[in-house]
């Protein structure tokens, strides 16, 4: 399994992976799964992928050759995000069929994250079909993989307005959540950052498992829960309310 | 959907449920998914449900029927939690198979909280297949239905000492992160406790949507939440690790 995670709030973009790729729990390894391609001043993008390896590993060696082959169309060409989009999409479903035949074995789910210049920047999910969507002002953050333990911090923290350090920082603790609660799940996590009008490649850092700002943001999280929790009013424990139905007696 | 929790700490068993159904979006009902049975004194068990409504009916029918009509195996006739929960699989896989002949789309899990006299107290869950485990002491917590947004703060709160209210408060948290980010779960929300060596009903709750506690506990976890998140240490936003490997330039 894999939990990777898209934040795009106004002031950028925050991209999250981690790095478990398991067929089996007898057979973990660690990949990365961030891939991060641009021209400085011009473009730049992040891509995240969940699901097959291989398929993975395809669409990422058909991405880097039609850059550096200079195919007619490529990272380098498109115009905009939603472009880029639709290109990942089509080179995902080829890399599912040429190589397989096809079937949700062999599938994959990718987030891609970028700016263009002379077009604004975006944040999409594109599905194993081919077809993607944008991240929405409403819902400013999309999810491949693992995403169910991490998504309750997310929906209680990120708006638009969040700034973009608060926003890689919720994605870390949506991180930790997830590798906290689900074995294949693991680092090391990889952190990128676009910030908004910039086209620059951002920050990016790589978390191993021993990291000290990592392992300090999970024991610090982890205190923090534990003594909002502390701070809940009790439970009314005397039954205050109407008695409880019944209980069958026979 | 549903989402049910069962946690068995050493002061005793909480068991909450929440009641909504779901045939379709647009067939969306409420029905309880929780069952008190017992003798004061003698045995007490609460059963909460997740999966097919029709099968979850035909379970409950059953075990009513044994308990009025005195057969041979009840829920009023079992000497220990196992031999319940062996019977109410029993129960289970019959209900599937003989009113539709079975299948996924008819199956359900349930979980049994309870204790008989002369018995150590237990928290059971009982898969489709009628087999059955048991809560552990490493691992005091079972959940059936959509488990995952509610398990980080269980993993991170509940251990056997928990004292019994916290234990309570900490599944209504775990129900209430679950609503939140799944549409298919949703209130009343039904709480009962069970306190290890009274085998009496112990106490039972039902919070509907507007009920003041929980929408206090509501408001107050997301403040705390929020809170916490801010108390968080920031991300260090110049690198100062290793430089991030080359951005692929073309």
């Amino acid at each position: 399994m894999t939990y990777c995670l898209g934040i795009k709030v106004n002031q950028g973009i925050v991209m999250v992976s981690d790095s478990r790729t398991s067929a089996g729990v007898d057979n973990i390894s660690s990949y990365s799964k961030m891939w991060r391609y641009g021209v400085p001043g011009q473009r730049q993008f992040v891509i995240c992928a969940a699901g097959n390896l291989a398929t993975t590993q395809a669409v990422i060696t058909q991405v880097e050759t039609d850059i550096a082959k200079v195919a007619p169309v490529s990272l380098n060409t498109v115009a905009t995000l939603a472009e880029a989009a639709a290109y990942l999409g089509k080179v995902n479903v080829k890399a599912q069929k040429s190589n397989t035949g096809g079937g949700p074995l062999f599938e994959c789910t990718f987030l891609l994250a970028g700016e263009i210049l002379g077009s604004s920047n975006g944040l999409y999910l594109i599905y194993s079909e081919g077809n993607y969507i944008a991240a929405s002002n409403q819902k400013p953050f999309l999810q491949v993989g693992e995403t169910k333990y991490g998504k309750p911090i997310l929906d209680r923290v990120i708006v638009l307005e969040t700034p973009i350090e608060s926003a890689a920082l919720c994605a870390l603790v949506s991180m930790d959540a997830t590798i906290r609660s689900n074995l294949t799940v693991g680092p090391p996590i990889e952190l990128a950052i676009l910030e908004t009008g910039t086209l620059q490649p951002g920050y990016y850092y790589s978390y191993s498992d021993d990291d000290e700002f990592l392992r300090d943001l999970r024991s610090s999280w982890d205190s923090l829960m534990q003594q909002a929790f502390q701070q809940l009013q009790p439970l009314p424990w005397q039954p205050t309310r109407a008695p409880a139905p019944p209980v069958s007696q026979s």
